[in-house]
């Protein structure tokens, strides 16, 4: 986070000398994020293996069922920084934008608005600490998961650190891979205009995932065996070819390219979805709103089909290793993925600054540019998070049935199937959590600003400051408290179902949060991202459609509004959270797997 | 639907005399529409039996899976009624509100408006019609189900024909309860005061419970042998007592009620719910859209319980025909269940009549009131359709595994879990396809009724006659022709996965389809009533605080209108044909189930 606010402030100097400047700036700023991630991520995870096995020698499944615990540790963070960053970062938004703009017609970013600094804090808060600490949560349970299978597999039994440190490697390689991909953007091609920033965001997915492609083959042929055993739910390991392992990897790579290009498709207002749903604010609010749900349920069938395949694929040729392997494909180039997507929250922060500074109009106008590209761009970040996401749990569901012991998952055991049921509900229940935290907050944080503009004399002139101080509490205050209760709905399902109905509903009630909570998420963040571009279609007007439907404070931009305001909680809130929620149940599944299988199912002993 | 429109007529009639006289006809008349529906159904059953008997004669098992045949031909029935019918209703209603009501500022249900008719004509087609189909849809699919599994167990290979038309005597006994409780709304208690009709209403539901609990003890207790055997999926056949199936067949009358009184408390503008969603139209749409979906979203949890736990009873007690009966025993208040339901519509389409008519302001004043109250009682239906559409889809998944040779569906096999994955994307695809459709068709009935404004002189002023059929027209094309690719997706999908990917995919298909369909069905009914009955609520104005959000017209009226319209395809369209989704499929599946056994997977032979 003070990387982001340093990259604001770098980014908003930049935008002094041209725009060319001011991007590579913003998108160098987000690089480094994703390399400290990345990079740090990987060293930390090092150390402990090598910690560790001081400690167990050379006791290898004992060491790497204990690494879970990183995997834990990550995903909790996740929690605070999505569910809590999540809450906070709207709260702030819709309450400043509530007041400030609707109530008292001031323009974004006014230094007057009490909560001006809150929103601010809270776009670093939500959109680089929550993305970052989500995936960051997803890249450590994906390795753990393939260390935990790999420890049992021919890799651990046969001592060859080498392979078993293969997911290590490819993460690695990753690093370099992004590293030369960033080069193409800041310093192979110039950009001098603005409209060169979309497709050179776009073009970096590509560069990395083709690069990404020969580096995975490379490091298969270096660091694999030739051929090697997998574990396999108890049955005869499975045989795989070193070949086969880089097919597991580039099919998640490649499944997130073509997630990420989807919800570009759905979400930019270069393409028709996103201009259908502008053209439908002509009828009003409802019609926006309607379109833009339909929007959302129809962006999920690609994703689908992707995720799809690279599970049939990856499993197909190496179990839950290579589910687990192909996360951490998709996951590779997180760095490009990191810079494209916080490139919109600092470039909007940029902005903030320069009008909170009172510095000249063209500087704020440069910063918008970089904005509007900067928020497609956030859209393809959410969709590989949740690819991930769908990828790790399933690698972490892996991990979990390995451990309780368990050789089937039958649904038509009535245990299995109640699991299944309640577990497809359980992502209901948690977005109707945070969505309703997030009213609340934001409900708070509408009282304050209103009781300062009203209390504070000579604040709407300018005369007096605001206190920002508070509004910032406030937006602390009930990211934390509002947290509780979808925190402890994640960490006390696993617990209460394990203790009371046994592995089996466990595994049904983790199947079923994966397959429904994907879908949720998917069109959460692509309504929402849709809405929140219809909105930027109509107010740039760059089109003579797009005029048709302007200028802002007609009727359509307020029907938009109304869209975009909708869409906030669902694409920054309970969208993403998610991605904790059937992540964290996983992990937390599996490090409870073999207390619950011993222990466990007491309402069923009865 | 002759009957619909009989009982519109003569409730305006009796609506002279007032409330208690109106009411009673309006409920006689649902109930009327509740009899005809499960007497015919039963008695068509009845018949085919008895018919197919001649050909197969003592060749039992042949004999009910052909009768699978009347189970297909009650679900395709109700993809007409309730996709075809939700789009001609909503493309009629919207398309008659957003110029009438809205641009021309004329009053619901005026003469003037060209599109009244088909408005009118919709509530019947889309409430009545679409309801009573995919009703009798589950009617004759649960009673197949559990016809076909009877016919390997110790019933059929024991020629026991009292104990295999065990499911038809459920119902039997279910429509001489219904005619029980229905005196009680009509003779034995009196009603002379509108605030009395919601509880009698409700009260309804509680006594055909009780009864019918009573009633299926007795059935079991004569028509069941003491103990019997029921085919378990090739394993050893599972022993039940006779009162083992009562409890079967209780539990999931039993959950019944408890997802209608749910449904009632979450949408009913007696309680918090819809009170704090119409108090967040006080901040505007934005957050009216936003609590109204967090409310759909927390509705889902106690219904998704009370299924589990019928599920888990009913599987635990006699397999997959103990989900068949629970789902006949949940189905067997149906007569009460549609009165309550049409109830509403009915009352409603009187209202309109008389405002056609130009009847005097008292007589609408009192189909008003009756409307009210059937507002909320529609959403109760609607929690049992939905309810038990669940459970049927699940009892023609076991026969469905049954008759493709399953012995289990593991999640573990990538097969399935891409079947389940992507299956349970499957809703949002046909959700998105049925939202899109009634914005289209909305769409041109707006065009036409704007034309008809604008072209035909003297319309406004009253002295000429809009024309009423080209209206009917284009809602009836709309919704034949809006109809065909939902309704190839849910023809089609059991086909290409049972072809190319085989039996196992496709019960991952079904799996995940029901799992993640039943929570979108409940969550999008219970958003759209609940918005609609905020709406009431403010327009009401009955307490303190509805007037201090109203009257008609404030800020926070229009806020909730907005919510009202985005709730009408969610509850009329796309969450109910959402039911039709999960069974339809299930059922056609089941009757191709020997082929794909046999010939499918095509793909994963090569």
């Amino acid at each position: 986070m003070k990387i982001a606010t340093y990259a604001n402030a770098r980014t908003t100097l930049e935008a002094r000398k041209g725009v060319g400047k001011a991007f590579i700036t913003a998108f160098r700023s987000g690089s480094v994020m994703g390399f400290l991630l990345a990079a740090s991520g990987l060293f930390v995870l090092y150390i402990a293996i090598n910690l560790f096995k001081i400690y167990y020698g050379t006791e290898w499944e004992g060491l790497f069922e204990a690494i879970t615990g990183y995997g834990l540790g990550g995903s909790s963070v996740a929690l605070f920084g999505r569910v809590g960053g999540g809450i906070y970062t709207k709260a702030a938004d819709v309450g400043a934008d509530l007041v400030g703009k609707v109530e008292r017609n001031i323009p974004e970013d006014d230094p007057r608005n009490p909560a001006v600094i809150a929103d601010n804090v809270g776009d670093n808060v939500g959109d680089i600490a929550g993305m970052g600490s989500d995936l960051f949560g997803s890249f450590a349970e994906s390795s753990c998961a393939a260390l935990v299978v790999a420890s049992i597999s021919s890799f651990g039994t046969e001592h060859d650190f080498t392979a078993m440190c293969f997911p290590l490697l490819i993460s690695s390689m990753g690093i370099i891979v992004c590293l030369v991909t960033t080069l193409f953007a800041t310093d192979f091609y110039e950009i001098n205009d603005t409209k060169q920033i979309e497709p050179t965001l776009k073009r970096q997915l590509i560069i990395s995932t083709i690069l990404m492609t020969l580096g995975i083959l490379l490091v298969c042929y270096l660091a694999l065996p030739s051929y090697f055993h997998i574990y396999n739910m108890g049955s005869t390991p499975r045989g795989v070819h070193w070949w086969g392992l880089f097919f597991c990897v580039a099919v998640g790579l490649w499944a997130g390219l073509i997630i990420g290009y989807t919800t570009e498709y759905f979400t930019s207002n270069a393409y028709s979805p996103v201009q259908d749903v502008a053209d439908s604010c002509r009828t009003g609010a409802a019609t926006n709103v309607i379109f833009g749900l339909a929007l959302g349920y129809k962006s999920v069938i690609i994703p689908i089909f992707a995720i799809a395949v690279a599970i049939y694929v990856s499993y197909s040729i190496a179990v839950f290793y290579g589910v687990a392997v192909a996360a951490l494909g998709m996951l590779s180039t997180i760095a490009t993925g990191l810079a494209i997507d916080a490139y919109g929250p600092i470039s909007d922060n940029a902005g903030g600054i320069a009008e909170m500074a009172g510095l000249s109009h063209s500087i704020r106008e440069r910063t918008d540019a970089l904005d509007a590209a900067g928020n497609t761009t956030a859209a393809i970040g959410k969709g590989f998070a949740i690819g991930s996401a769908a990828l790790v749990s399933l690698a972490l569901f892996g991990a979990y049935v390995s451990r309780a012991s368990l050789s089937t998952v039958d649904v038509l055991s009535a245990r299995v199937f109640i699991g299944l049921i309640v577990g497809a509900m359980l992502p209901y229940w948690f977005s109707a959590m945070t969505m309703k935290s997030v009213g609340k907050a934001a409900l708070s944080m509408v009282e304050e600003v209103r009781r300062q503009f009203n209390t504070i004399p000579g604040l709407m002139e300018g005369i007096a400051s605001p206190d920002y101080a508070t509004c910032v509490k406030i937006s602390t205050d009930a990211s934390i408290r509002e947290m509780i209760p979808p925190g402890a709905l994640v960490m006390l399902t696993p617990l209460i179902v394990g203790i009371l109905f046994g592995v089996q509903t466990l595994a049904g009630v983790l199947a079923g949060a994966l397959v429904s909570g994907v879908q949720i998420a998917i069109s959460a963040s692509n309504t929402g991202g849709a809405w929140d571009n219809a909105k930027k279609y109509i107010e740039a007007g760059n089109s003579e459609h797009a005029r048709s439907l302007g200028p802002k404070g007609s009727d359509a931009h307020k029907a938009a509004v109304i869209g975009d305001t909708v869409g906030d909680p669902l694409k920054d809130t309970s969208g993403p959270s998610l991605n904790i929620l059937i992540k964290l149940m996983a992990v937390e599944s599996l490090v409870f797997a073999p207390f619950f299988a011993a222990h466990g199912g007491l309402l069923f002993k009865i």
